[in-house]
């Protein structure tokens, strides 16, 4: 990669002609169905992230976790203390922890409300549903409630959607999908244990 | 998907013993050193993500910004007013802007400096070094220069790598390496242009 400062700012130049074709190509705006699948790390982190640039802006965020609101507490003490934020933590752990089908389903149900609220009110610029894909994978909730809901949400909203085993009918919906790839984990390998500031 | 009350109760009764299990063997507690890359979206959010759990929990964060200093400032304006958060942005935008490898090369250094200060001063629990990938890769730092100051971090330290085609090298000495692969992105189908909240 090393070259004379004539080849790099040849390269960098066309490097940048490059981008500024696709630039000008992209020419849309609109709300993005986004989500972050896989079994690597990262998906509800850098939903998390997004959301961080959302209140950055001073626009308005809506969260609600579905699954692990019991566990994960950090970011919504940071975050849920924003003006600009509403955040609904459900479920009971994971669903190991309650052992009981219908229980699930209610609390799967009563997030679900609440995130419907969120996504038609017109209230909110971004509204992240957290593990919302576990959910949908139990068929605790049927996607194509799911859909249509989404389906109806303001033009500019943007939804995103976390949790392994993503939906084939929700990726086909899906305008952003990127997949966390594990290629290497402390906690196989090392026996290293879930921490804080990284897991929780 | 769909089981029985007893069926049910009986797979999550296996899934609980086997997280009980892997959490008995996993009794570690290490500072980690944590690389996300890949071409997908996510690297940088998934960094910021944890940062929102650290400064959650009360830790001290750092953060260096490599590359796009000049660019992405919502994350700086949201997470750099936090009390616990030391955030510093270096680059002229991305380097097809400056067009000049010495120019470049210095601000790495500037960078990282910066970091290297954070790191080995034990003043941090988390220290995010966005983009530092890029930077490797170009050769405006040496890798070995970078591993050195990483092995000489404070013990519980967690240090965070970004960007894209992260060195062999780096991912060799990582405890936890993510890969954000790309599925579907909505620049290139449908010419949706990089929009507040998502992409900055």
């Amino acid at each position: 990669m090393k070259t004379d400062p004539e080849s790099h700012q040849r390269m960098t130049q066309r490097r940048k002609e490059g981008f500024e074709k696709k630039l000008a190509a992209a020419d849309q705006e609109k709300g993005l169905l986004i989500v972050n699948t896989g079994s690597g790390k990262g998906k509800t982190t850098a939903a998390f992230g997004m959301a961080v640039r959302v209140l950055g802006h001073g626009m308005k965020l809506g969260v609600v976790q579905f699954i692990k609101g019991a566990l994960h507490t950090a970011e919504r003490d940071f975050l849920g203390s924003a003006a600009h934020c509403d955040f609904v933590t459900m479920g009971d752990g994971y669903t190991w922890n309650t052992q009981d089908r219908d229980a699930d389903m209610a609390t799967a149900r009563k997030g679900w409300e609440s995130a419907a609220r969120m996504i038609l009110s017109g209230d909110y610029q971004m509204v992240v549903l957290d593990e919302l894909n576990i959910v949908l994978k139990y068929e605790y909730l049927s996607i194509d409630e799911v859909l249509d809901v989404f389906s109806r949400r303001p033009a500019m909203l943007h939804v995103v959607v976390t949790g392994r085993h993503a939906p084939d009918k929700l990726i086909e919906a899906a305008d952003l999908v990127t997949e966390m790839r594990l290629v290497k984990h402390p906690y196989r390998e090392q026996h290293v244990k879930a921490q804080r500031g990284v897991e929780f």
